[in-house]
This record gives structure tokens, sequence and C-alpha cells, in this order.
């Protein structure tokens, strides 16, 4: 997607020196735009535990390129398989909740453990990396041109005004390596002059829709409005939403889906008011080991720093650190919450748009 | 209650002059406790739609002593009357949703009008006011004492461990002059060693949660956690929430009621998870004129300011306001939402406990 005059992805292997991947640090944006060079497995435990990059396909790509940069690491060494295993053990446990994680770093295992020659091993884990990178920027493409549809039926009743998608966190180009899961069809509309506006959730505690949803759908020239996290509700009940469309950090087999804190709330304000609610997400999401979801997916709990803490620009234009809450408080902080199936419409995948029913999802599934 | 060894109310009349009204300054705590003194209708407009006081039982008080404050100001002049009643329908438009605002100040003016001499006037908007502030507290204890008792029961249940109660916003004694609404009956819980722990809501777009309810608690020695308002519904899916308990704007005569944006998605979830859930209020937040709330109570559009700044201690411990948006994202940001009735336990006032039916508070009504 573009910033200003240039193409950006969220992450991509430096142009003269494969040994370097580079990301946005996304912990910076909307304020400043940095560049970040990751070089070793640590880099990429470092990049995903701090969320220098977040969300669930992105996590799994820099995933796959840290078990590329272990191989680049200890592949010579006498012991490099034990040490690159132990190197994808640390990268999977980075963050709990995201299924792509733990996809994509067995996806490099599975690979590299055929190869026996150091340099063969090397190379074929980057490869491995390369290609779920592309795949994760076709499957984005592919969301955006099934949900597309989406848009486009609710856009018919509409006489020319715009359909208002309220969403939650970001699961934009920069949770993606492109295009974004649930951003994508808004993002394919937009270009093909079907009218949008998004209802941006700034998603407390890390404020990913205040700080990067918004940021990027401005940067492509769409129509977006920030609201705090308790407003959607209300907006619900007086017809300003037409459509709800978060992303899935994972996905069980029958439509139950992990996401960002919060999204439950939207999901069941949305059935209260006869409002469709859409999970986009890739396939590889969806975890084929899970059968239900609800008290089944661990649920990460994150630093309390981010309730006591926020960060913006101070009146001098400077990044700064505020406390928010008082000294003596206590705080409790979830990164997720699970959206039972039932609350759910339908779920937009690579493969298609299908009901969040075990049976619909098997379907989608064998259908690969 | 009690700040450090010093008991407090959210208001009082100076102690060796009446012609000036003390106000704890709410826009800057948990940081700073500063005291505000209002001696004019025009100190008290900007006192209320500036938010130095919030929560509408202190704003029906509130408005009061500016109904005072008039009478004060004009009581000799010729126009007298016309004046306070010009100043009293400015007071009453600084806040459109709470209903508290309108009856103080209609009380007085129906006082007031009965009267010619000035004096007599004055004397009489300042017992009136003086008046409105005693029954607020006294409500607000029957309120708690109502309420304990469903504490008690749950408690009962409980084994021991303490009783788990979500708020929203702040309906707490800062809200009030003293005690609150939904937080008096977790006052009294404690104060008689029922074991009680409160899950505040931050709230979003002001964070009344973060900073009045958990400082209030704190001070007075109450067990709290801060959360952002989007963990509210994976805690009651989880069992971590035994009763909701918040205030009240404006309820109808049908139950349904405005209160702090948000309060509706909390409602939702309560009902998904068979979580009592329960608005605690005096009867004077009852609009007699409103037979339904939903789409029929105005619901303020406040500045996105709100959204776009957040304002906390910097790391030199001084306030400081910093911007937590991009610079061209728009916002919108109205203050409340209204829970239908349907979703609504119960309502805890100072006449009991009745259902959040039409008949059931008509009785409560007439049994006064």
């Amino acid at each position: 997607m573009r910033i200003a005059d240039k193409n950006y992805q969220s992450i991509w292997v430096h142009e003269e020196d494969p040994s370097i991947i580079q990301v946005i640090d996304q912990r910076y944006l909307p304020f400043q735009l940095k560049i970040k060079n990751l070089q070793t497995p640590e880099d990429v435990v470092h990049a995903i535990s701090d969320m220098i990059v977040r969300g669930a396909p992105l996590i799994g790509v820099t995933a796959a390129f840290g078990v590329y940069l272990a191989v680049l690491k200890f592949r010579n060494l006498e012991n490099a398989n034990q040490l690159i295993q132990e190197a994808a053990n640390i990268i999977k446990a980075s963050r709990p909740t995201a299924v792509n994680l733990s996809f994509a770093v067995n996806k490099q295992l599975e690979v590299i453990n055929k190869i026996e020659k150091p340099d063969e091993k090397l190379n074929i884990s980057f490869k491995t990396a390369v290609q779920l990178m592309q795949d994760e920027i076709l499957a984005c493409k592919k969301i955006g041109n099934f949900g597309k549809s989406i848009l486009e039926q609710i856009a018919l009743k509409k006489n020319g005004e715009a359909v208002n998608i309220l969403t939650h966190c970001n699961a934009g180009w920069l949770a993606t390596v492109d295009y974004g899961t649930a951003t994508s069809p808004i993002y394919m509309a937009h270009n093909q002059r079907i009218p949008v506006h998004v209802w941006v959730d700034e998603t407390r505690p890390r404020n990913q829709g205040a700080r990067l949803t918004s940021w990027e759908l401005g940067k492509h020239g769409v129509p977006h409005t920030i609201i705090v996290d308790n407003a959607g509700g209300h907006l619900m009940q007086t017809g300003k939403v037409d459509i709800v469309i978060v992303g899935s950090d994972r996905t069980a087999l029958n439509g139950d889906t992990a996401n960002k804190i919060g999204t439950y709330l939207k999901a069941l304000a949305a059935r209260d008011n006869n409002i469709p609610f859409y999970i986009a997400l890739p396939v590889s999401t969806i975890d084929r080991s899970l059968e239900k979801g609800l008290k089944h997916i661990p649920i990460e709990e994150r630093s309390v720093e981010e309730i006591h803490y926020m960060e913006g620009l101070n009146s001098q234009n400077k990044l700064e650190r505020i406390r928010i809450t008082p000294e003596n408080s206590k705080a409790l902080n979830y990164g997720f919450d699970v959206t039972p199936a039932r609350l759910i419409t339908g779920l937009i995948t690579n493969h298609g748009i299908c009901k969040a029913t075990s049976n619909d999802i098997k379907q989608l599934l064998q259908a690969q």
C-alpha cells in the first residue's frame, strides 16, 4: 500500500542484503515512520513480543523469517538442528494467541528438517519464508475481492450514500504484509469508487485503531472517523453502522474467533441490532487442531503498563509517555477475547465466504 | 467520604462565607486535589459544562446552587426575576443529558417565584440548594443500604471469596455529594466487612473510571482493578464478574437508561452471560415526563479533543496533554448511550429495588 508516493509492505527483504529483513516499526506510528532491521532470531522474538510487528498474518511471516535467521546463524555449528529447533520454540512462544505463528514455524521446520546440507537448509528456509510472504499478500487480495461483493450489495441499497463499516483494532495492511484482512474489502471497494466510510474503534489499551488503522486509511484516502471503543453500540442502535468487519488471531473449526479484546462486545451489539458481523481472515488463521474456541484458546495476559501509561505527541511534538491512572491502583490486561460463532454472520476468507459453522468451515477447508 | 484523614463532600458551602460554594475540581484528579470556588451563575455553568463537576446527582446540586448564586447576583436589580430566569435557562442547557439538572433548577424556580422580597428570595434559594444537597446524601445512603443486600446475597454463595462487581464510569461519591450511587452499596458492604472487589472500567474518552472511581475506591481502601472498556465481556465470559452496577444520567418511566457511553455494551455482555445488571440511582434521576428512553433521550455530542488528546503525568510528574491520533483523522464523540430496559435486571433506588418495567417503576414512584 502507499505511504505518500512510495509503495510499502509491512515486511520485506533488504534490497541488497538478504541477511537483513526489514519491517516498519509499528510502535512509532502514526507519529514517526521508522524502519527496523531484523538480523537474528532474537531480533525476531523481540519484534514479535514487543509488538514492533503485530497482527496474526504478519506475525506468521515474521516468524518464518525468524527461523530463516536461525538457520543463517546456526547452520554451520555441530548441533545446528538442535539450536534451530530451540530458536523455533522460543519464536513460537513469543505471542501465545496467534495461530499463524506456530503454523509458519512448523512449516519451516518441516521443510528444513528434510535437508542435511547447511547451505541448502539456508536456501530452502529463505525461499519458504518468501513464499509465505507472497502467499499472505495473495490471500489478502482474495479476501478483499470476496469481501468487496458484500459491500457492493449493501451499497446498492444506500442510494449513493457511503457504506458505513465498523472495525476494531488493526486488521489492515500493517497487520498483514499488504492489503490487510478486514480492510482489504474496504480498500478494494474504495478503489472501485464504491463510497465507503469506516468507523475506527480506538482499541484500548494499545490504540491500534486510533494509531494504525486510521493512519493507513488516511494515507490511502479512505474516509474514516475515530471513535472510542465504548461508542460502537450507540452507533449501531442509531442506524449509523451497516456492517462490522474485524480480523482474527485464531479461529476454531466451529467458527469461534479469538480477536483483540473488545471484539466480543461489538459482536453482541451487532447481533442486538441485526447488523452483519464478519470475520475476515486467511484460512491459515483457522486452527485445524481446535474444534471449539470458547474456553480453549489461551488468552494472552499482557503488561499492565499498557493500561497505566499512554503514549503520544506532547506540545513540543515529541513522543512522550504519560501516566493516566492513580499510583496505587492495580490493573489487569487481557489481550484478546473469544467471540462465539453464534454471533458471527460469516467468515470472509481467501477461499470464499462461509458461515461460521463447523460444517461450512470444514467444507471450505476441504475445497482447498 | 475520606481522603487521607479528612472527610470530604464533592460540594459544600464555604465554612465562613456562604456566598462561596466550593467543589473539588475533578479535572485534576487523581493527580492533584484542587478546590474550586463558585461565586457566580457563570462559574456554575462553566463548572458543569467543563466537567469540573460531573455526575447527574452532583450536577443537579451544583445547578441548584447556581440558581442561588443568580439570586445573590441579581436580586436587587429591577428585572431580577427575568435575569434569574435567564441564568436558570443557561444553567439548564449546560449539559443536555442529565435530568437532575432541570429537576433541580425547576425546583428552585418554583420556590423562588413565590417570593417577592429579594432577601427572602436569597434565603429560600440557599435553603433549597442546601436541602437538595442533604437529600442527595440521604438518597445515596439509602441506595447503599438497599444495594448492599444484593451483594450480601451473592457473598453467601462465594464461601468467603470477594464479590466481583464491575462498574462503568464514575457513579461514585465524586458523582454525587457523598457515598455515590453505584458505589454506595460497595462502600456499605466493604464497611461491614463483606469482601468485595471492583472491576473499574477505564471509561474512555474521559477516563472517569481510571481517574476517579479507582482513586476514590483506593482512598477508601476498597480492593479494585482497572481494566480497559474492552475487557468486561471477556471477564464475564470467564466467570470473573458476579454483578454489574452502574449509575444513570436519565432513566425513563419504562426503565430505559441513558448512562455513560459504553454502558449498553456491558449490559449486552451481562445478559449474554446471565450476570445481574443493576442501575443505581436516586428517584430524582427518573424522568417522569419520558415514557420511553430509547431514541427519546437526547445524546450529548462532546468535543473531539477528548478523543484526540489524553492527559496524565509526564516523567517530570507534571500534568501534560498528548496527542494520540494521526493529525488528519476525524473523530466523533457521543457522551452517552441508552441501555434498553430489557437488559436491566433492576433499579436500586433510594425508595427500594424494583424491576426495570413501567409498572414497577410507576408503583415505586407512587409509593413516595
